[in-house]
């Protein structure tokens, strides 16, 4: 119930899971790190930490329409701050939340977590809601 | 010549090539989007063109250390804007750019461009040295 | 012409001009630092170089509307990297250029420089178009 | 106790009030607002959300040093999201928060805070301790 696996070329490549089921407004992502997700130094790609913050806050905005999680948000800007590495082995949920906007504009925040609690990246950014009919004009901000 | 090809479990996943070799100082990251990198909304994935940005930037730093574009660099904060959306069958290409800094962070800068020329997205962040001794520390920002 | 002088409180308390008449499309502030504007460190606050690029920053997304320079554009989010120190006796200059966006939201980008040529500070950031009936109504995002 | 007021030339001119002395470790910056900080639009000036936000942030920083709350800290980056409009006759107050970090880099979180509960504008910031001997040799990062 609520959870969305392999929808898309990315979560299938990525091999994470989005639960917009939860009932308390924030969807979030579960990835289960492995060998396939780390960097040079052998920890958490950044990037990959940045995308589950992203993917969690845009669920979260469609969260917003209505409680199937796929309501059509762009991310129109993401800041991120890496305070911790994550490893393989650990299970990482990143967490989003509205923190404010309006009829059109959403500000979300997130969280990515470990297994232990430690808080491995935090995220703030600005989401858009697209009605229906432009989804096929595509990226006009 | 200076290209890095599948050397981190990320790079293997997302088949993204990373170019140290351009001899400008800038290191740039190449994917070739399949339906692999693609979103819900059958664009490439932003949590996808932020991690190739964060990935050509800290090569950059990396590259004011030596020519390797290997000598390692975190991401402590990084800030994304997302432009325009890019579609399977287009290579898109992440180049880094040092901006500013000092001994131990790195302002770095980077494009995300479309192969017809369309910037996709652009970032900022700030990039921090670590001393070979310490990465076996781990994440002390 | 195109200088804009004292017409709000915040460019009467700070003593900034406002330049939107260099017809380049890019908005400027300029201001002579003053022991008025420095911070604990004896060097310009980076709340007051943050101000110079959100002010040079949205006067640049106003002259995409017209060349008066005071059609009202609001800030969604603001993004600084702080590279230098700036002292008093020296004029800094803020100076935006729109990087992207489409109807509603523009994506714009600013440098500060002092008299020497360097760069004090960096900002991008995402701009909102206000019409004029809604400004009534204050802050809906 | 622990109120900071007129030292600085920045406070000095916009009237800031700074407050380090709550024993919980945030700072907090107050500002009853008037026309003189107000924008084109009769609202706030952002910047001066921001500068308010960032100086809560670097105190809030210091703090972590010596309950002083002047221990100096840099700001490296800022990232602010503006929520709601302030009018003038409002005491707005900014309260930081340390999110994470290490020996030299503090993650330090924001908000600014209407008399009336609305949270006017968010931040995120990276921030640098300055041993007291680099002070003299100004802003390397």
């Amino acid at each position: 119930m609520g959870l969305i696996e392999n929808e898309t070329g990315a979560q299938r490549t990525l091999g994470y899971v989005l639960d917009v089921g939860q009932g308390d407004g924030c969807a979030r992502c579960y990835l289960d790190l492995t060998e396939a997700h780390m960097n040079r130094h052998g920890v958490l790609h950044g990037g990959i930490a940045g995308l589950l913050l992203d993917n969690a806050m845009g669920a979260t905005g469609s969260l917003t329409v209505d409680d199937s999680g796929r309501a059509p948000f762009l991310t129109i800007s993401l800041n991120t701050q890496f305070l911790a590495p994550a490893r393989a082995g650990t299970r990482v949920t990143a967490t989003g939340r509205v923190t404010g906007g309006g009829r059109s504009l959403l500000f979300i925040a997130a969280e990515l977590v470990a297994g232990d609690g430690t808080v491995i990246a935090t995220a703030t950014g600005v989401f858009k809601r697209v009605p229906q009919h432009r989804l096929a004009e595509g990226g006009d901000a």
